[in-house]
């Protein structure tokens, strides 16, 4: 297994394959984690808008940047220290507070894909920070049909499904004190994780240390017995939290999403927007717990 | 190449591998296309409704059926003669018009998926029909998405499109009398196309005979191209249609939709809603129009 690989732009020695660096833990020969430009960005400098006849277009303005998550070529984010992957969120959560204070910036999303069929190019473990000028539609979604909730309950409908979910035990894959990690009611694929935080927070970005060394542990733990039930599958994560222009703590909790490629999206789901699931929540949640 | 296989459920001999046939042209021997439910239907016969804790489900009440396009196991659907597909047509309006008529159906979706990496299961050619309870969630969003655009600008969004890229021509890959066939501006996957009928028409179940042929033409020419420019490529076709218990028809065009699998979604795509496209309309449209 190479440590490094001569032609990895993520590897050691080839800094200079990459655009110039925006952060780095550890010195520059002896780096820990390096966030760069993404080379080939979906978004850019460009605020052109244009009226094409009947249609209106606007060109991406935004940041598109990579966080090489470790120097080691072959590393699995499942092989990360409980401190490594703390660095890794902390990262996370300087870039998205750097990049939401940027004029323009309507919402940061981070995510992970990892194998190619989960759309990664490259081995070498990183994941992606998109800065956009819009809101994503579904982090809208979310937001409207938890505000809507919110308004008719007088209560929060992420706090409400945690004490539903702590309650019934059986969709829990592991919790700890600040998180839980479950396969949701009605998930859209076999093995969806959701890591939500127990206490009622709306925003990744004002995650406490406690609470960032707690996530990495529940992250890992979840991304390990992934691993091991699904033998290794190619997974995407995200985080869907607060947008910073909106007030949205009373009735939101930030989250991240973990979706192994189990499944391939046909007609069906296409055509409807309706997702099948063969799998059962509770036997998935049961699997994934008992490898612990 | 095998006409027949033995082990194919779908080939001529093997009829009683289905269950019992819904529908059928031909004689029971000789057979052009059978209706067969699904053996391993999405939706069923339950109509239970549980409320349990926080979470409300319904089980699902519908039709899952299968449309056998061909009694030939290896023809590929671009092998199809005219009549042929205008026979696979006609099969899809009076199963939609069956299907809608019985109570508690208020959405029939017409799909197909080839190749194992659009999710088809079986090589015989084969298409899909599932009536289902609910209206779909993107036909929904079609559907409210044109009423607006209507009661803002008094006039069909979809007339307004075709008109565009008639003037435009530019994104067309082929039309007739009735049909066009366009990348649309803004499409969510590299070589996207739709097929839509130039008259305002809200509902595929009123397609007239001569239009029938004429869609059936356009299809067969759309997927030969797109077979040529991307080498075979596994895909999806849905129909997007006014559903029968909502009146649509002032604003809305039903319409076929042919979605190659061409890109994979990442982190981004799962975690925005929004779909990354590499590719351009103008440049995906010249390709497909120039195979002709």
């Amino acid at each position: 297994r190479p440590k490094r690989a001569l032609d990895c732009p993520f590897c050691p020695g080839n800094e200079d394959l990459t655009p110039p660096e925006i952060m780095r833990i550890g010195s520059s020969r002896s780096w820990q984690i390096r966030v760069v430009p993404n080379r080939f960005p979906i978004l850019g400098d460009g605020e052109q808008y244009t009226e094409d006849g009947l249609y209106k277009s606007r060109s991406g303005k935004g940041f598109h940047d990579i966080v090489i998550e470790t120097p080691i070529h072959d590393q699995h984010i499942t092989e990360f220290s409980a401190d490594e992957m703390n660095l890794v969120i902390d990262i996370y959560q300087t870039l998205m507070s750097k990049r939401n204070k940027t004029p323009g910036v309507r919402y940061t999303l981070i995510f992970k894909n990892y194998g190619r069929r989960a759309g990664a190019s490259l081995k070498h473990s990183h994941s992606q920070v998109i800065a956009m000028p819009i809101l994503p539609r579904r982090v809208r979604e979310e937001i409207d049909s938890s505000r809507r909730y919110y308004q008719r309950h007088k209560s929060c409908i992420f706090c409400r499904i945690i004490a539903e979910e702590i309650k019934r035990k059986e969709r829990i894959v592991v919790d700890n004190d600040h998180f839980i990690g479950f396969v949701p009611y009605a998930a859209r694929i076999p093995f969806e994780v959701w890591i939500i935080p127990k206490r009622h927070r709306g925003y990744f970005t004002a995650i406490t240390t406690e609470e960032r060394h707690a996530l990495a542990r529940i992250l890992l733990s979840v991304l390990r017995r992934t691993r091991i039930v699904l033998e290794d599958p190619p997974f995407n994560f995200f985080i869907h939290t607060g947008p910073s222009h909106l007030d949205v703590n009373r009735y939101y909790h930030y989250h991240l999403v973990i979706m192994p490629v189990t499944s391939i999206l046909g007609g069906f789901e296409l055509g409807s927007g309706f997702y099948v699931n063969q799998s059962s929540a509770e036997v998935d949640a049961r699997m994934l717990r008992e490898v612990g």
